[in-house]
């Protein structure tokens, strides 16, 4: 990638674990081999991008005997999450110089393809932002009391992650009141009056949130494991 | 399940194969050891609801051979589709009786659920018709010619199918002069001045439409498939 500023990834995970059904938090849970983080991780590592990752507190314990364990050493700086994604973003910018792009990235999408981040970085480095999306498959309907209506879904894209931003752009941003209306990093970007640019996304870069996720991030990406460890979508 | 009226589904399969990248039609390719469309199909059939198949004519004689390849003796009935899905269930609707209730289906849904199918019947009886509807996991944003806005996901829901609707006021709907908007059933029925009912849809009920649709699709039928050749799913 040629892109002349410095590049950093947050890599944010808090999830507790309730809603996979299981003991251990999902950004913990295997897949192909290691940890869902891992993969997360080295989607961005292997760009040559710093790392950031935001875990709840009670957790960083147990992250890094994980590392150990799994022989886990791409470099990352590590700092506690906070009561929302929100304020866990803040505190991971809290540890990046003034100036440089910031990829903000869920750590349970370790499908996000080599392309889609390449993409963000070279866009945000135009644009100012760069925002992965798709298109929807189905039929959308917006739901009001006991009516809805349908929308023109060839008007609608799905987000994902990576967000990729000006760090100068964002962290102002991120200066901000939280309101609940925060529910990813383009919509505190956008309330601090700047256009959001979208890019396009993978489609197979999926959000584990549920079991059958896990079955399906397996799936998608166990037949390019044997190939390249770290490769996890032809490309 | 206890419905008095009589029970009916369209099965809709108009793929032709080419956003596959392969050969066969997607409602043909293979999954879990039999194609697609027979999935579909049992799902239905397992609850004793008669079965309508629609194809595009030039795949009838194939689709008859694949049914004798596999020993698939479902009873169901066959009819040549249209030039758009709108003009595919209408050709399916005309060999309906007058009364009853119809699902409409796509036949690339081979992961609808047993509780899905059922509970679109029962509602529909009551309330003229019921359309399966998941929530949205993403963030969602409209665009409009280079500018996009955030919309408020938890007012969104995916919809799929099958859609059940009175065969009565569906036939009257479809009587209704096409438009590039019918992008669903629920779509027409609306337009003809129906209220649109929701009901809870199963989020691994999804659309088959490229290649790694389908190695999702396996990954989330192979584990109930040994315990029962029809049971998709753990319900």
């Amino acid at each position: 990638m040629e892109i002349k500023q410095q590049m950093w990834a947050i890599i944010v995970a808090g999830g507790s674990g309730s809603r996979m059904q299981a003991g251990v938090p999902k950004q913990f849970m295997e897949l192909c081999g290691r940890p869902i983080l891992m993969h997360s991780i080295a989607r961005f590592a292997d760009e040559g991008i710093r790392i950031v990752v935001v875990l709840p507190s009670p957790q960083i314990g147990y992250w890094k005997e994980l590392c150990d364990r799994y022989d886990f050493t791409w470099p990352h700086n590590m700092i506690d999450g906070g009561a929302t994604r929100f304020h866990s973003v803040k505190n991971g910018l809290s540890m990046l110089p003034g100036e440089g792009l910031v990829a903000v990235h869920d750590g349970v999408r370790p499908l996000v393809s080599r392309q889609t981040v390449t993409c963000c970085f070279r866009e945000a480095a135009g644009y100012g932002c760069a925002v992965p999306a798709v298109p929807v498959v189905d039929s959308v309907r917006e739901v009001s009391g006991l009516t809805s209506r349908m929308l023109d879904r060839s008007a609608l894209r799905l987000i994902q992650t990576p967000q990729v931003f000006d760090i100068a752009l964002l962290k102002k941003a991120y200066e901000q009141e939280y309101t609940p209306a925060f529910t990813d990093d383009a919509s505190v970007f956008e309330k601090a009056g700047h256009a959001i640019h979208l890019t396009e996304g993978n489609v197979e870069n999926i959000k584990i949130t549920v079991p059958n996720d896990l079955m399906m991030a397996e799936a998608l990406m166990r037949p390019t494991m044997d190939r390249d460890h770290l490769s996890l979508l032809p490309e």
